[in-house]
């Protein structure tokens, strides 16, 4: 049972499991999808795609400066690009415990405010387990706020939840 | 146990906590506080102030029209001040199943890009069971994208989460 498994091991690789190459589904409603919304997808689904083999430099070269973090692991919010450098090396000699990997982002969206796009989605990962079989892994909450830095789009702030959660257990 | 509640009202009662007059801590930093987080939390702590009274229009009044809204009860994310109304309108008729509430911020922080601030902090909230002990609640991480709207600050988008929660258990 994924309990067992350190609770940071197992969440960073559940978000690993984001980074499928397929299986994506965008809302298209004919043929309108927002630029905006394409153009920040598709740098969110480079990130991704490293991530799933486990090389956190896609998100990293994302991440402003001043970005900020919270995620299911985190007990405090993470504050600057070098603290996510060093929160996330232990990312490249992990193995991920599933094989074939797939999302889907459920009804991505922007609003843009200046020079500020916030990106939220739902998103659910899956991927095929020890006996072979595909599992729902986790569905998230996801906001990524993205700032328009010296013309390049970097994420400022980025929260990732579980939806509808569980408070974390009180220690027995 | 807590977990007995249906979800959905243990979380929005759990908010409702975050809503305390006293103890909240903000460090200092020997008077430097910046003003703009001051002013941030001023109306946030406002909203919070009626949300303890299950009052939510403190933060429907705060909310943008496009508003998009993630918290541990949202199977989706909300959008829109309309949805939100229709959300939250069931809290005006509910009782807290604690007294004496009060909470405390950890570390706030303002992000500013343009007309958009990010207000991100995690915040632990405290009550008093029937049996008249206080118990902490639970602990958030909390992301309240601000952006100024014709002069005045809005939320465009609010995801609470619970600080190292532990995924929704499967259906039995």
């Amino acid at each position: 049972m994924s309990m067992r498994v350190p609770v940071h091991l197992t969440a960073i690789l559940l978000v690993a499991a984001h980074a499928a190459s397929c299986a994506t589904q965008i809302p298209d409603q004919g043929g309108s999808v927002d630029s905006l919304l394409s153009e920040l997808l598709t740098l969110e689904r480079a990130a991704l795609e490293r991530w799933i083999r486990l090389d956190p430099d896609g998100y990293l070269a994302l991440y402003a400066t001043d970005v900020t973090y919270f995620d299911p692991t985190t007990e405090r919010r993470i504050a600057g690009a070098t603290a996510m450098q060093t929160r996330l090396a232990p990312m490249r000699t992990m193995k991920p415990p599933f094989s074939d990997p797939r999302y889907e982002f459920i009804d991505p969206k922007v609003q843009r405010h200046g020079e500020v796009a916030v990106l939220t989605f739902n998103l659910v990962n899956y991927g095929k387990l020890a006996d072979g079989a595909e599992r729902e892994l986790a569905r998230w909450n996801s906001t990524e706020v993205y700032a328009q830095l010296e013309g390049t789009w970097r994420i400022v702030h980025s929260h990732w939840s579980y939806v509808q959660a569980q408070p974390k257990s009180p220690e027995s």
